[in-house]
């Protein structure tokens, strides 16, 4: 049985400050969590499941996972659950070794703001589905191990690397790559495929870029519209931009 | 102030059958609710909002708008609202007039079983956007009246007409127009620019596109994977796809 405080230790983890304070994050539902376990990235340190969970997905478990598991009732699932309807399995982990930013020769993706969990989990799918390996976020934007992020990842949080940092230092420090800002009066992306190093710049939902970062941007792009539609999902924008470029 | 009855009729429409008896469909938050007023596709029936709302933007809505308007507590919007953090206005609209289905002579999308409200009105946006004006959706896919695919559609609701129907059927009641299926192996889209005239075919975002269906599709098309993730956001899928012809 789940004791009241352990409970609450991991109800704790639904904040970025306790995430930040232990070095841990949760992940669930039963496809998360195995992607998780299997792709080596993170370590696991404790796994909470239904009895029907555990008993279909134990053998895969065990494979890459020697810890502690427990089983819960749907009731107490929901307890520690951050989801409005919890999925069978919830897993703490440790969070990912913080790796240097690494940019040069390759395609890389800064987000400016992005502040809703969903959209910043598909982003990262999106980066993941491209092979995009490095993922430079400003300090508003949403953190990549809240709860709701890490769901809409879908296992594809492990294979890329994601960072906290002052995007306006970051561009000043690399001057010869070339960053193109998604806007909405830039060059028609179709125009600039073929880019071997460059950084793409994705802005908040509503506000896009802010001005002073749109400044040291190299150069705006713009997915060619044709109807009304007043913005396109920000997610929506670079999984467009990574398919053309 | 709200009476208890009516507030119960607003929370019914919450529910696909009450949307369908009634002929009604509500929309929240103030960039929805002007957009459809000013958009002139939807007839509003009444108007209920915060004080500071109303007071900000009565001008714009009485160039559209003559009807009733409430004031209500924020408290008050909390009990009709569909939504988790209710946004300052909530309206009721009567539904659009079911026009016939027309995809000669165009590129139109066809949706088997989309079941994500949010993905569903991204998708109604990304068609805005794109200039697509015919949205087929298979029955199991979500109502495009539900409050959240509403919200989602950022107004471009009333600028793309969406229909119900047996898919199977439209496939073969239009066998001159070839339909494309979004699968994993596919012909590369890069490939297949410069469409005038198809059906593109959006599957369900965890088991694609039902078998019978794509063994009337005319080819299936493909996003390009260069990484590791497993698929992309039904959304998202069907943005690049259209970018791409």
């Amino acid at each position: 049985m789940l004791s009241k405080t352990h409970a609450k230790y991991i109800q704790s983890l639904h904040h970025k400050k306790f995430r930040d304070e232990e070095g841990l994050f949760i992940a669930e539902g039963g496809k998360v969590v195995l992607e998780l376990l299997e792709s080596g990235s993170f370590v696991c340190k404790e796994l909470f499941a239904v009895n029907d969970w555990l008993q279909d997905n134990e053998m895969t478990i065990r494979r890459s996972y020697s810890g502690a598991f427990e089983t819960v009732t749907e009731m107490e699932l929901e307890k520690i659950s951050a989801l409005s309807t919890p999925n069978q399995v919830l897993a703490v982990f440790y969070k990912g070794i913080k790796v240097p930013i690494d940019i040069k020769g390759k395609v890389s993706l800064m987000l400016d703001m992005i502040q809703d969990p969903g959209n910043l989990g598909t982003i990262i799918r999106i980066a993941d589905w491209f092979g995009i390996s490095t993922i430079i976020c400003s300090e508003g934007t949403a953190d990549i191990y809240n709860p709701k992020v890490v769901q809409s990842t879908m296992g594809s949080l492990g294979r890329v690397n994601s960072h906290y940092a002052d995007l306006h230092e970051i561009l000043q420090q690399h001057k010869t790559i070339k960053a193109y800002a998604a806007a909405l009066n830039g060059k028609d992306i179709a125009s600039i495929k073929g880019i071997k190093e460059g950084i793409i710049i994705i802005g908040n939902e509503s506000k896009g870029i802010s001005p002073s970062l749109l400044e040291l941007a190299g150069e705006k792009i713009t997915i060619a519209k044709k109807g009304n539609a007043e913005s396109l999902n920000a997610a929506v924008a670079a999984g467009i931009i990574l398919s053309h470029i």
